[in-house]
């Protein structure tokens, strides 16, 4: 299906424009110019105000609201649901000059232009206010989050007087009161308000939670000016007045902190780490902190960096991407979690799903090892919720939420939170990908291996016996082809729960060669009988496939093949989103897909297949398939390229690479489809440099798109950097730093050392 | 499954009696001793006022409150739902006496006895008051409902001084404070208040629906008592005062009336009505009421009245299902509805279903006519309603509601709303049943047709084409067996679509053929082409029917047989209800059935099947229900009768002849199973009567339980009463009133007459 481009920014290596400000477009930017560093996040809107549509989001990483859901009377069903909730408006500012007040909505300006650095991190929008008497001030706003003092965050104005005498007033402090836009309400109760010259603090408390956030700031100006201070219920700002002529300037900055308290059972450190935090702050400057950023991006890009010759506009797209992935998880130091939408909206609200481990999860192994643990970490300190949750579905062992902030299960559709068995089995996923790339043992033995037969277990109760064949198999499930709503032998489950099998009966003999003693300590904690283990061998190897030998074809689940057929093609363009225009059980009644799912384990454990069956598969499914997920092109862009169909690769590839900046889906303006940027790094990674890391060792397969003369992409593996360099008729591998590396390339082992080894990229028939 | 009786009531043939009150059983009996006439209900809760437990019933048939329903953002989904409420109590009392508070739940009382006359719908309770003073005075309460005149009900009160001094005092009126339990609040609204010595009246609204119920009374007594007035803001009473000494008695008898206003367009009839009753209303007394009442039920119980000898729980079971089938609906003079649990409680919101059609109108159609079409005149007057729900489900033509009160669609669950098309096709067999035994065309051809040519188109655009096979079909169902909830090809679901498509384009051909005229104007109102008559007969054709003419199984859904097995005699008692126990979607995911779903249909159209295909379908599904729709043993009976399985049927018959007098399903607490009490008269008449109505003649095959002497029962037929008796060894067959009647007795047709047709009963072999 056709998706088309919504172009409005300009086109540019390592910087995002927008050289005209446009207010249809004002949720899309403000998404688009999101600001985060995993501990918190800022949409990119307008810190003076702004009367018109807007969606001005702040939020931190763990602050979660909770409400209760209307008793259903059905065991099992959620009785309330957690949404990260929009915090404190750090970046609050109202500027007035000569009694009129900025708003952008209202104003006459000139010369707008947004630009957000992706080498350095530092979003700046400057623009001249023509003002009705005549005078007429050039105006800059400089922000960034710090990526290495992650509590912080910065903010400069500067004004220049171009014509006439500039009478200013500015307040500029923290304001708690914006509302929560999905509620329709403010969420905090506030205290501890303090706002004198230079400093304003204030702590917040969350309604239904009673989480605490507390936000201070400093300022910074010259020349001197006079100063009031301001309190609100929810607000601590300074009141700055200054007169300017003709040529000159005045330049102000505030350094803002947030320290938050996650849990009542953190608040001694709160309380310590808010003294600490107020102490620091006046040792803080704009600049210090600027280029200490800088420094940040500068290093993370030597190891992430992906550059394309040849292809500006995807290759402004893929540093995008990347820039989003590290602004939602890097440091691994705050146990946070990675929204649907990351940090710059509220929709999905801020839950995190199964494609954490199955879409960002590779990115990050491969660049940064810490996130990517601290993603199973999540996982693990989860445990106990999703032990709970598997015996409310009555199972046994772990039923991990299809979407969550805190380990709950947040999902109040039960169809979903009931009948998706992909988190539970994602994370095995996310181990075992994990494992493959870092060998870190210790944690798959201690914390790795508890999830995993908590997994088996819920598995081996969830799942039953085809009265008929005798097979095990999965019924009464929705797989990841969210179209399907409640089927019997979804094939991807199946095969899931088979891999989930295998590889906990394999990590408990591994366990047990390499350390009987923590084997047996483990079977003693967990209870684990040697039953067990039999019990899933024998499900494990009886599990139902619905497999064509003949024409090769998985069957994605009992029936499927049988379904009426939609033509999609014949479904208009004003019939998308279908869940706004079809009744809903009328979109689950036809062979039509959402998003891959046969095809999502066949690139999973791609090792597994060959090329023919995964032809014949994506041959079947890919027509059928909408893409009404964000997640489906990468996957199909991937597989299109193993199979080379260069025309299909590269529009599934293009449309994830730009999806937001080009607003695909129309609804970037919710905020930025975080998970689907993980694919878009895949596309190039997996798609284009054809890796594969299900097997035992790597896999490549470089290969470039018409049009490219080069790019490249870096891996880390097992404390080496694998360079990766592909020109159009060879592809070059050498080390970067560490040891060398047996890998498989072009079908050939090969050991990638400090000399590039050199090969021609081998011609292909598109199959 | 095992079911299992709680006895605590007398056997009697026509007396329901409670020889002693036990505080557990309160709302038990409040269900049990329900009064009704069609126009209203009351549940048989102590008038004097009762501090336990009680759910204080009172109900209007057509007035209901609405709630809106959460968005839920997706299309066809409610925005609000509709329930019956609780009205107003016009048997409001309150005794005192020497300055005790009469209240069951504190006062010692001897000799209490509830009784209620099956014969003329009299409810009396009498009992000893001992005041601690040692005052002692009997009390005697009676009420009943008007059948004659509906908007009528009398209440008396007797007390008899037994021993000391007796100072009374009582309130009586009329209440509209009542909470409604469900909500936890009163939804009304009081004006008009009026209370005079001998005259109270107010006028309640409904605040969410500005229905309006006028009420009003008077009083009788002896000897003349002194009296004030007592309002409140929701209350219309008479406060009287009487001292009597040792072997005097009093007696005091309130006539209430009630007229209700449905819509604002009834408004003005309303206002006009109202006058007319408060006129009428003083020239009604207690006896002339009680007479005419006695009277209405000695006429009816002469069609209505099933004879058993040799079996007095099962006579006195069947004359309570028969006396309530009659109070649920029998002047078809208010477009009144059959709710889930007629007018004897809230569960189930006081809607209507698809058992209204399927259980309930094969009873009125062989008792009461006018009741019968009164079912379906209510479909095709909510016709508007049902085409609107097609719409928003994407389908032409009309889309019958699940649960309904006013025509519009109030179950809540989307699953069940969007899912079942039971109501729809329901409605179709409750037209044709109602057609073979009143040939009723005029009905047909006006209102039936319309409603079977909009019913079949939407069959015609819900169903969809088997994209192996090419046959029509059913995707994303749930069946009459509520256990399976989303599945394809439901056997019931597609056999019912069949059978619509067919009679609607054969009333189509018999209108054309017997009015072109009628037919003309039809085609021209509901703009019918004749391209989709063709359709329509293409998918009744290529209908999809999964049957195995080797075991002659039909397969209930796609992939049934496949479906992992449940024992359901390894589930413990204390599982059940399983919605109450098991997680929700373990319920839908294997082998088990809630109710009928094959066997369903096998009964409904009996001609078409043989025995031996019965009996296999009847082995292989009947012990896979758990029977948890108290609808299930009735169809499980009859059937088990037909394959002389004659311990099953037995078993079953008993269930539902007594389920609510033996609180079988423990529930009973929560208003009286009503739809269930016509599969109560189903069991003797198609059970042991073994009544087939579906072909082109009656079938009877008369046969006889063990321990019975003989039972008897009578067939309204085509303006005949045809009077079946049956004995040990022989079947008796008369026509009581009317022209004699050709039916088919033992395979042989035969034409009954005034002059008794005796025949044999066969010698059966069980199968």
């Amino acid at each position: 299906m056709k998706k088309y481009a919504d172009k409005y920014l300009e086109v540019d290596p390592w910087l995002v424009i927008e050289s005209s400000f446009d207010p249809s477009y004002a949720r899309v930017s403000e998404s688009l110019f999101s600001l985060g560093n995993e501990y918190m996040g800022i949409r990119g809107y307008f810190e003076e105000g702004y009367s018109g549509d807007s969606l001005q989001g702040s939020y931190v990483n763990g602050i979660y609201g909770r409400r209760s859901i209307p008793k259903s009377g059905y065991c099992g069903m959620l009785d309330s649901t957690e949404f990260m909730i929009n915090t404190v408006d750090w970046l609050y500012l109202r500027l007035s000059c000569n009694g009129e007040k900025l708003d952008l909505a209202q104003c006459k300006t000139e010369n707008f232009v947004r630009t957000l650095d992706l080498s350095s991190g530092v979003l700046t929008r400057s623009f001249i206010w023509a003002l009705s008497d005549g005078t007429k001030v050039k105006i800059c706003f400089d922000r960034f989050l710090s990526m290495e003092q992650p509590e912080f965050g910065g903010q400069r104005m500067t004004i220049n007087v171009l014509e006439g005498t500039a009478n200013l007033q500015w307040a500029a402090g923290l304001d708690f009161s914006r509302p929560h836009i999905s509620v329709g309400a403010n969420l905090w109760d506030c205290d501890e308000i303090i706002s004198s010259p230079d400093f304003c603090a204030l702590t917040g408390t969350t309604q239904s939670t009673q989480q605490k956030i507390y936000a201070a700031c400093t300022f910074q100006f010259e020349p001197e000016v006079s100063i009031e201070s301001k309190q609100g219920k929810k607000l601590a700002a300074s009141l700055f007045s200054l007169t300017l002529q003709k040529g000159e300037h005045t330049s102000f900055t505030k350094i803002a902190a947030i320290v938050c308290c996650r849990s009542i059972e953190d608040e001694d450190a709160f309380i310590k780490r808010r003294q600490q935090i107020a102490e620091l702050l006046p040792t803080q400057s704009f600049d210090k902190l600027k280029k200490e950023n800088a420094s940040w991006w500068k290093r993370q890009w030597k190891i992430s960096d992906i550059q394309i010759e040849g292809d500006d506009e995807n290759q402004q797209g893929i540093r995008y991407c990347i820039f989003q992935m590290h602004q939602t998880l890097h440091t691994a130091r705050y146990g946070a979690i990675i929204g649907a939408k990351g940090l710059t909206g509220e929709m999905y609200n801020g839950n995190t799903f199964w494609d954490t481990e199955v879409y960002c999860l590779p990115f990050y192994v491969f660049n940064n090892i810490a996130a990517a643990k601290s993603i199973l970490q999540f996982r693990y300190d989860t445990l106990p919720q999703a032990r709970k949750r598997a015996a409310s579905l009555d199972c046994k062992g772990a039923f991990y939420p299809i979407a969550t902030i805190s380990g709950l299960e947040c999902c109040d559709l039960w169809q979903h939170a009931s009948l998706q068995l992909q988190a539970s089995t994602g994370v095995m996923y996310g181990l075992q990908t994990y494992m493959k790339i870092t060998d870190d043992r210790d944690f798959l033995y201690h914390q790795g291996i508890e999830m995993l037969v908590e997994i088996s277990r819920m598995l081996a109760t969830r799942g039953a016996w085809n009265s008929q064949t005798g097979a095990y198999g999965f019924y009464s499930v929705m797989g990841p082809d969210e179209f399907q709503m409640m089927v019997n032998n979804n094939a991807y489950t199946n095969f899931m729960a088979k891999k989930t099998f295998l590889y906990t009966i394999k990590t408990l003999a591994d366990l047990y060669e390499e350390s009987p003693d923590q084997y047996g300590l483990l079977f003693k904690k967990l209870a684990i009988s040697s039953a067990e283990l039999v019990e899933w061998k024998e499900k494990a190897e009886r599990m139902e496939m619905k497999y064509d030998a003949k024409d090769q074809l998985f069957e994605q689940q009992d029936g499927f093949f049988s379904l009426p057929h939609v033509d999609i093609n014949s479904i208009s363009v004003d019939q998308f989103p279908l869940y706004s225009h079809w009744s809903y059980e009328r979109i689950y009644r036809n062979d039509m897909l959402k998003q891959p799912d046969v095809l999502m384990f066949m690139l999973m454990y791609a090792s597994e297949f060959s090329n023919e069956q995964l032809e014949q598969n994506y041959n079947y499914y890919e027509p059928r398939c909408i893409h009404e997920s964000s997640l489906s092109p990468s996957v199909h862009s991937i597989l299109a390229q193993q199979l080379g169909k260069e025309e299909d690769a590269y529009r599934f590839f293009q449309f994830s690479t730009r999806m937001d900046m080009d607003n695909y889906n129309r609804n970037t303006c919710e905020g930025l489809h975080t998970t689907s940027i993980a694919g878009a790094w895949m596309n190039v990674v997996y798609g284009y440099g054809g890796l594969r890391s299900d097997g035992e060792k790597l896999v490549l397969n470089p290969s470039i798109p018409e049009g490219w003369q080069s790019y490249s992409f870096c891996l880390l593996y097992k404390n080496s950097i694998i360079q990766v360099h592909t020109s159009v008729d060879k592809a070059e591998l050498k080390i970067l730093e560490g040891e060398s590396v047996e890998l498989v390339l072009y079908g050939e082992t090969v050991t990638i050392g400090a000399e590039p080894i050199i090969r021609p990229i081998p011609i292909r028939r598109a199959q």
